[in-house]
């Protein structure tokens, strides 16, 4: 690391006296990471034996009762529609946060709909559209986890994604797509 | 849910209008989970599309940077007795942060290092200690991800594990433990 | 879940008192699911400490001697012309109910059929046919589990599909296939 | 098979003059397997190219709704008490429902509500209980997919096992079952 | 290899001319590999491009057939007893030959019928007395893929193991070996 | 299965078209199965409990010291033109018989070996033939443990494929293949 | 195996009249693999019970500080451009050297950033430019562990690779390979 | 790092102005890893482009041709006791050299062969040692990849592990450690 190079590096010198603290200030100050807020100071009552605050930072995730919310909004849909489907929804960091097995749902449908919640999440946008990048570069499908079928799409907070809602099982995936967005859409009401 | 039967959640369906909006609240006020701080509303700039505030959390992570010094003064502290290992870092949600091969340690130290550090992270605790509820439980062990012997150690903000940092290799788990104190202990200046 | 905008979930509350036991309800009015069939009433002689009748569906499979009677009938077909194969059914939940690994069968061939019939029941099709629509939809193979190659056909009842038939091994796909039909048709006998 | 030895068989073989359809009645006739009930004549209105009638059985399950409501149920036990958990529901068939990942839950825990539901349904039993019985064959704990600690509690239909109900992530087994338990209360209201 | 000290493999060079193919003699003095016959001269009617005869050697298996006849006598024997089990035969290579899950089987028998048909194999004990052994070496339930649970035969053809049947549901170990045993026999006539 | 007891058994043996039994004896008469021989009476000493004679079928294998010295003779052919590559020989039942990772070879080249042997023993073709068949049948690369690139060459026995050889990590698959072709061509001498 | 250019194998093929001694001392002579250098006589200060020095060769490894270096730089580029990724050093072997999951890379980021590396370190070029190679050969890249996508870097030693460095996460493979290189442009001050 | 508190870290400094190199030399000194050398300034001909000397080391292995020399020794001392047996060896970075599964042996026999190789080498002692470590250290067997029954045992280069051979499918493991042994005396000779 050339550090004499970088001018963040010598200002967060100055503040931490060493490297890696200066990160952390850095990281800060290049904007908010998944919708991360710097932790106010306030809050800092640091038990003996915890980190130094310097070496911390927040990020922002739906609540389990949120995550279940929308995944429920998401199976109503489908429902109303006489759809059968699987309905997942995957946190920013790949973690699976709520499922629930359509009944009568295809056996495919369950690790489908993590899938599709993970790659909306992983590339903030509706799985529909990053079909459409594969055009360009076909290889994307073939990172682990992902599956590049229609019926994903991500959650936000300040336009950081935080979630993904996956579908699957309906017999189109802008059908599953419908109800992932119905899902999303339980969350900003 | 029976919702009549509970205080809080009727108490939230006033404020929010819903059933999961209410344990929202219900969580907030359970205390912090993670050593999670409620976002100030200061902070709520909200993108159009995003989700609403309230079904949101906050939780607290290392940096990458505070983790990738915790596993080199790891390291360190082990290379300086003449010890080889492999070093990991690992969140609290189970996602690996840091893994350090280190020259010449054992092929089995890479895994025990990050399994070590799920461990402590899961339980708060040093794997050395866990060892010791295996006596009651021994099935604990059993847990997938898990690797009870002594090296793992947790990393705490106001009290709750927000990391666990595992180190393998060195002839004793007590050893292996020393040096991932040692990663935790920079972590504390 | 926005309830007060569903009538089926208002009629549910009456009769039910709750959210989730609405639903049920509900899904039972929107047709069956896998052929599923409401349990009569005359058959609850609940034991105490079961669940309440309103949480159940019921579900339509396979005995498992009918799916090796099918099994059988796909190998006999394929020994009959020679060809070395192996054979699978699996069933509408994903999980394999026969299998059978022919006597000189590739080994690939083994794997291969539990994939085909997995495809043909997942999306009730005869996988040949499904071979077409990846031209459409050519990250539909990506699926977990699935195998787009000829060879597996669905079994259905009232027109559901409860279970899936694959063969593996011939020359052809097509010739998998005629097999597997033969599989299928022992089962309407 | 003695067929001769058996009248049902008997009985079988003149209805389809074959082994595999006689067992299909034999099954039948030895009681209901999963709770299951013989579909009763009035819904046969079989497609052509359907399963004949004989060949088909029927297994009870939980709606997803049913499922989920559990599930919300245990959670809401485990946040009454300050408890971070997750919990799942799994199938007869083994297949997971519904899981929930509690805010703030060990990373461990996801997992271990799985399999803790999953080996409750398995072997019709609280895991707390299971434990007890590792005593006596201390190698049932290697069946892939369980997991023997307290936590997970099976639910019944007419005395038979259709689902698991498992918790994990609170201080001690205990409390997880108390969680789980009261997810399986939930269904019987 | 220090050919010189070895007899044998003096011999096997003046036959053979060469190193490995020694120790195809040398295999073939030492006794019959899982009931291996040496090839008859007679049927030696090589194909150009096709292994000399000296590279090669036989070995015993059960047919398909006979695999799944005893798999159902098994199944036949559960049935008969009223037992909700799954069956699995393995041959010598640990490739599973024929599975048969059982309805309303618990979801942990199919997996769990495979490894014991796979450790009766392997050792060429049932798996009841293999148990045993676990006084004398715990580690040996390490091995993967193995289940040191009552409930798997050998299958033998001139006394060397060829196959492994494996049952597993039933209330017990001793119970699950029986029909194993069942079917077992079910080759012997 | 009592078989003298079933009318269709009895018949089945007469002319081979039932079910169990039957298949045994069509089977034999069908060909030999990998290069499958029937075993001569001759050597049919059986042991009480073994299997009777008539459930049995023999199959062709290569020694482990001629796949060993197939491996060895691919490796030789690599080193002497310079290449650093992994060698596997696969039997027919998609077993690893040998491994060989080079020196220096790329970390790739071991599962990518074994991968082409499996291959060409599966479709008892070149794998540079078999990358051919894609165009056809583009999914036939979606079956598991397969690889469809030029390295893999089938071992035959009476013209049927009795192993794989493969290897990897040269700069083309041409050469990969070359060396494999050498490690066969040693078995033919 | 060229033996006769071999002194060395001449002279072992005196003593074990065989295959393998002699390629021991071919392979060294035929050039260094992976950057390997002969040990010198002068460190042979063999242990009783050591292996002889003829069976030995060495191979050349960045350590790990340099692999920590590596990483950290790669880091250091993309935070410096605001962009939020994960990185991976890889060696030769194809073990995981050292792993930095940034703070808010997309969960699918640490997975692919090792993938990438260990397709670097395979093939010994970058990423961006293996892409182009399948236009000639589609099935590359369904080599086990790699992917083709932009972001991977070898590291070379006289040439030879010894490691890979992948980046991943940020909007476009060309920025995750500037990264990369920024990585490996370190290790050459 | 406390960089400041380190004496070779301030040393190291000087020499490279910065915070990883300094770790090169200190590492250097502490000894050789893995019988690692310092590579000879002699050979240093780097390449434009090649990573700078400071940043690499050397380790010592086995060469493929003495891993499959020691194989094949000790696959030989077993067919000389009329054992049927698999044999692995696997170098210290975990990696499988050779493998060779024997006729007739066991199916458990291969990968067990694998893991007596990998934990022999990873701990530096027989597998016939390491099983007594249990008694202190019972949860040492859930390292990943490890098996601790006998039959493994290290080979060593300047008294560091550089390889491990594992032997599996004997009665007794002390038969399979004998065989293992015989492998290991090939490579003194």
């Amino acid at each position: 690391m050339k550090l004499t190079a970088s001018p963040f590096a010598r200002t967060a010198r100055a503040v931490t006296g060493g490297l890696l603290a200066a990160a952390v200030v850095t990281l800060g100050g290049a904007g908010a990471a998944s919708a991360a807020v710097a932790a106010p100071a306030a809050h800092a009552t640091a038990t003996p034996g915890d980190v130094a605050h310097k070496y911390l930072t927040e990020s922002t995730h739906l609540t389990i009762r949120a995550a279940a919310k929308a995944a429920e909004a998401a199976m109503d849909a489908a429902v109303a529609e006489g759809q059968r489907v699987s309905v997942a929804v995957v946190d920013r960091n790949g973690n699976t946060l709520v499922t629930l097995r359509g009944d009568g749902a295809g056996p495919q449908s369950y690790e489908s709909a993590i899938r599709k919640a993970y790659t909306a999440v992983s590339f903030n946008a509706p799985t529909s559209v990053l079909v459409g990048r594969l055009q360009q570069q076909p290889t994307l499908k073939d990172i682990p986890g992902t599956l590049f079928l229609a019926g994903g799409v991500p959650v936000t907070a300040k336009g950081s994604p935080i979630a993904g809602i996956g579908v699957a099982g309906a017999p189109s995936g802008d059908l599953d797509e419908k109800f992932a967005r119905a899902g999303a859409a339980a969350l900003r009401r």
